[in-house]
């Protein structure tokens, strides 16, 4: 194998693709190793942690074509620190020479025999739809705050893409919080697969501004992203996600409209009392006063309650994690939101004041 | 003490000194907090660890005068949250209520009377001098990379304030490297001084673009620095510092003018091949091929040589810790650096090609 190539260009990939060889945790030294391909005028770049594979193709001038593995975070490191110029690597058996000026470097690799075979999905028999990047972008961040760490329960880890009345949706639950959102509209499939959130944050990642759209290809065990010249594949979550579209209340008791950044603010400001009473913070409307207040509940460190003006139907009341209130406030792309409780062990609703296509409910702490 | 104040002016003085209040491992809780006193339509703010107290001036309303100890940083996370408006505090027995719009807070704090009694300097018997802010800034980032965070010698956890022929010089050591750096030119007054770097990082925290210069005083046991409306003293390290001039070598057998961008690549690609000889690269002069290279040390990972052409009247070589050649390379200020050798076991000096107002020499390591 021999190429050149531009080191800007594979400076950028090798950093993409390296994200996910670095985090192995698996013992095979070669996965922490990124597969280089060059064929026909195209290297591609390949990285794996068995979950996931990150492949990225880049245009380059092939001398040889053939194969060969090395140190991902190492070649990374190292091509980013050259001179914007055209970088030669060589394969000679398991060593990578890397040329660039008067730069010279000899990296010990592995064959790439070794290398597991990566997984691949049948085209034919899978489900393909696509998406604007940034809806992508939006929907998919909007989503995954929601996303459970608690790997004892795996289906609660990923992201369930889900088709309901002819369009695509996306929801995530950890038990205490759930988000919805509609992802794309008018698909005519039946979808229903489980994607790991961390494989969706590593599509995130790889975002860039010259990317238009995302395609999705969906398998039974494995999804497939395919954005600008990157293709990510990962396996789906085998487990059954709940089904959550009973857990959103249909009808509220008492819905505010309030200025989003007042009520961050003043979310902000409780939480810091709150510390001690793991974030917990009192949520009330006024009818009377016609205000909405929140404070911290009883803390050493003092007291804090602030308002805002309202307008308010019905008197409520509720306690929440502050903590969660101040990501599903980050999720609401309006400036406005529509906060509706329904007593003080229903779980709270926020939407955009404008549109209905994200639903985010938090579940009360006991008071 | 009642007060009222802008949320810009004392959320900025709380974020000042708060950073000291908070650093306090001390067992005591009112170190942890903020003195506040009002008097005259000045609020002065003070927190101190014992080692180094810092005190801000805020221009308010003072609506009564008096004292009050509160939790740094949860004040100054409060006051930071607040809207862009007047803040109002009450003292009320020992809590502080805090109002701005709607926010209405209560911090519990401690009574002043027992907070500790601050180091004051007798300023008659003191001696001082000023520097303009950009000058001190850059003197000192320059210097104190060098010093050691290493307590069991604590002379040489500072940096060396000290008079020579009619200048004050700063310097320090960790005993692998030593930086020097002429500070105040023509100051006619014999200072010996070693000020400890922690009191000087937080100093250079401190500076803010409203500053012109710096005022410091010097007396035996203490220094204090006066900088727009923020004044700190601290403790000086009691001890003494070694006779560092004897160290500079006043010859080399080989002096090499290199673009500083250049080695100081050359310098990173080499170490990220040095990780499992801890940093260790070899810096070598040729002077038949007339050019400088670096190159990794023996490495399981690969080999990495780079050169740069330069002009070498005598061949050199030696063994460096990258990681000091590149924190040397950093606080040079010039484009190009003067590297000199001196055989393999001599410190080698690293110097603005232009000026000899910094010195910056590191120690061999034996190959």
């Amino acid at each position: 194998m021999e190429v050149e190539v531009s080191q800007s260009r594979i400076a950028k990939a090798l950093n993409n693709v390296s994200k996910v060889a670095a985090s192995t945790r698996a013992g095979l030294p070669i996965l922490s190793n990124v597969l280089l391909r060059a064929s026909e005028n195209i290297l591609s770049l390949t990285a794996t942690n068995l979950e996931i594979a990150v492949v990225e193709y880049v245009n380059a001038k092939s001398i040889s074509n053939g194969t060969l593995t090395v140190p991902a975070k190492l070649l990374a490191d190292f091509v980013s620190n050259l001179p914007k110029d055209d970088v030669n690597l060589k394969a000679n058996g398991d060593k990578l020479a890397i040329k660039c000026g008067t730069y010279k470097s000899t990296v010990n690799g592995i064959l790439a025999d070794d290398y597991p075979e990566l997984p691949s999905i049948n085209e034919n028999e899978a489900l393909g739809f696509k998406i604007g990047i940034e809806a992508f972008k939006d929907a998919v961040s909007q989503v995954i705050v929601a996303a459970s760490s608690d790997t004892s329960r795996p289906a609660l880890t990923g992201v369930y893409f889900n088709s309901y009345e002819g369009d695509i949706y996306i929801a995530a639950t950890d038990g205490y919080r759930l988000a919805d959102r509609k992802f794309v509209e008018g698909v005519d499939q039946q979808i229903k697969a489980i994607v790991p959130a961390s494989t969706l944050r590593d599509v995130l990642g790889f975002i860039n501004d010259s990317m238009d759209e995302v395609e999705i290809l969906i398998s039974d065990s494995l999804i497939r992203f395919r954005l600008g010249e990157i293709e990510v594949t990962s396996k789906l979550i085998d487990g059954s996600f709940p089904d959550y579209r009973k857990l959103i209340p249909e009808t509220a008791e008492c819905t505010l409209v309030l200025n989003k950044a007042e009520l961050s603010r003043m979310t902000k400001m409780a939480a810091l009392f709150a510390k001690q009473s793991g974030g917990s913070v009192v949520c009330e409307a006024n009818q009377e006063k016609q205000n909405f207040a929140v404070c911290a509940v009883a803390s050493e460190l003092g007291e804090n309650v602030s308002s805002i003006d309202t307008s308010v139907e019905k008197d409520a009341k509720v306690t929440l994690n502050s903590r969660y209130v101040l990501d599903a406030l980050n999720a609401i792309a309006d400036t406005e939101v529509k906060f509706s409780f329904s007593g003080k062990l229903a779980p709270i609703v926020l939407r955009n004041n404008k549109g209905n296509d994200y639903t985010h409910i938090i579940m009360p702490l006991k008071s």
